[in-house]
């Protein structure tokens, strides 16, 4: 199983810019690129499928719950039909940019609150799943969640991800909220191989915990991201296609 | 050359309903689906081609400015490639319910002030012709203006179109904020005919013009439309494929 | 106490029509303006106010969760402040309308899921509260929830509601889902006296429970409401001021 | 007359930021405060109310055309009494904040497009004035423009503007996408000066052109605007209230 590298980009919104796309792209390998529901506009969308094109960097889509003031962080009750739509409206306006350049879809990873909710409510990994069928893509998801119980039985082809500047808590839940110091950049890079290697994270609780991972994410805008992105991408290499 | 008959279809939004989708159906070829921007959602979008090809009707995109509040009925000043972005965005969007049922993409009939403004404004009707060139299908456009000046020069497929409930003045302009009469079907069916078949049609002027026709547009919210609809139906019957 | 009769009003947007104001507006006594979160418009808002006070109706707002789509029928999880923020905006906008007209802001209704979320959950209601106290006016709530509980502790004026168009199970929550028959007026107007005089309704279980009304909502789309709403106003008569 | 220097503020909106309000706000006297609709929102309009009032500093409104992703930067039609209702909503909306802080409305300035607008067309014209006179409140503007003959000659007060920080042509028209190099700020102190006292300006092809100023704008975002801003203030000094 070859490793990949993700990254949110794409989610600046007109004279709004965000992150900092240019920098991170040399250092992955596929993005997921904002879909213009909690981010990102046609104009913008349309700029950054070429520019991760231009770097050989496949395009994802990252689609949101419809809440640009909310960055799509907010939850939303969303019946099934209505998140799958929701889905295949921002995945298939993404394609279309991906039509004009000549290149496919590579896969489909949901943002934000989004993310949660495809992770903890069964009918919202069904909507997701649901939408990933159509296109025939894999999704990005956490091992451990409904994203294994639901794309799993549904035989969908999915990666679960290890964040490389995250901290992670003894059940293998993400510390999203919590500031903290400039990563070390040998430190993530050997804490990254760990996960890949042995599946092990050491949790914040200084406990061992079991972890899956298929593909890397990392944040264009996490303090210190440009001196680790590098090191990361570097001793990734020889498990990457 | 086969006739097509083309509706506006798919413009409720939400809880809201807008004409009269399921009654105009059974005598339309084609459909223009509203694409989130003027009109429909996700799940109205969905629906809607659903809709449409359990009825045979083949489905097209109706991009429009994004103006929900207006109905896409404000002129916007646009550059062309923020346009073009636009219109793949929309297209995109749909094309991804039709990917959902299987079905391909038809053609793209701008929407409304975008359908004037490509008529008009040379850079308008480029941005639609970069957008159909991206997903390979033709326009629906009007004879006579800059449709016919840019996509002919670019070669590019497209069709001119006859409204049968709408009157044309001796410019070959539509008059389209009248109050009318229902019309008469068998008078709108041989008025059709006549168009079709010696490419002229009498002016409110009392003049004949030439005009030329490959699509026939009827609305599914004119006054007698459901008398009109069936007799225009079976009257372009042995002209259309 | 006085007793008041009120009903959403203005929730069109744009083309789009809904429920049928000009026909309710003669029986009720204040009405809850939509402030164009979950619908309605300026130029909605506007013909609202100015249909309302031609009728004698004192203006409220109505304000939502931003989502239009869903009609502020989908809860969003927000903060506190975030919440009282968009109370706000909604509020002051609606208030310059009424400013335009010469008349005072009357009171606050939060619609659909916010009318939920504030009786749920304490930090709504007191974002609820925080906006009511800004502009100084009394909010509509529902009897025995957090309504209760946290305006009642503020000290803020506010009138649980009691809906002559709906039924109530045997812990006073309203059944909203349900398709009913259409309302016998006679026997509508009887069983809203008796919540008013005795504090008394009788749930779908068949059991009295007990409810405090110092206003009553009907709707405009209920069935049948045509012919209860003109009872109902005659028999409150006597309890209006 | 007392001159203020104005500035656009608040032009933030969810996770994203614009200009530097916090930098700008010890040298203006009054702000024009976004609305909504080109930029911010109720939780970016609630604080920078706030902050405005701590500096001071008098708040206006900065209402726009309803175009988020293009920055209220691109004409649209509209209707007098569609703008006007669009005005009124968002002036109200930003009541809403100055009631919860408990200071009164300033003035009113168009933002972007809509400025252009109102400066050109006289039904645009009508309707910013329609909007100031329901709040009863100075709209900015430019001389010579149709402000000028509209807003005289309706008798609404209004306060003609100098951009400290832009060029002009020989018919007084602003010089706004021209990149330029940073002002050296005693110049541009010296020459507002000269408009204010002598009521004339050096144009860009070198020749005197009248000129009438109640205002002097600055941008929060002009290159070298740190500079100039505290030069400025010091020299219009003795002219501000």
């Amino acid at each position: 199983m070859a490793i990949t590298i993700n990254c949110d980009i794409g989610e600046g919104y007109g004279l709004y810019t965000f992150g900092n796309d240019e920098r991170i792209m040399p250092f992955i390998s596929i993005a997921n690129v904002a879909c213009g529901f909690h981010a990102s506009d046609p104009s913008v969308m349309h700029a950054t499928v070429r520019l991760a094109l231009e770097h050989g960097v496949k395009v994802g889509a990252h689609p949101s719950l419809p809440d640009r003031q909310g960055f799509g962080r907010r939850e939303m009750q969303m019946e099934r039909e209505e998140l799958r739509d929701l889905l295949i409206y921002q995945v298939g306006a993404l394609k279309g940019f991906l039509e004009a350049a000549g290149a496919p879809l590579n896969h489909i990873k949901p943002h934000g609150a989004l993310f949660g909710m495809t992770s903890k409510y069964e009918h919202c990994a069904e909507a997701a799943a649901d939408a990933a069928a159509v296109f025939g893509v894999p999704l990005i998801g956490q091992a451990g969640t409904m994203h294994d119980t639901v794309y799993s039985r549904r035989g969908l082809p999915w990666w679960p991800e290890f964040y490389a500047d995250l901290e992670y808590d003894r059940d293998c839940n993400l510390i999203i909220t919590r500031e903290h110091e400039p990563y070390e950049p040998e430190a993530a890079a050997r804490r990254t191989l760990r996960a890949i290697e042995d599946g092990r994270v050491t949790s914040v609780e200084g406990v061992d915990v079991p972890i899956r991972v298929e593909t890397v994410c990392i944040h264009s805008d996490t303090p210190g991201i440009d001196a680790v992105a590098p090191v990361l991408r570097q001793a990734l290499a020889p498990h990457m296609a």
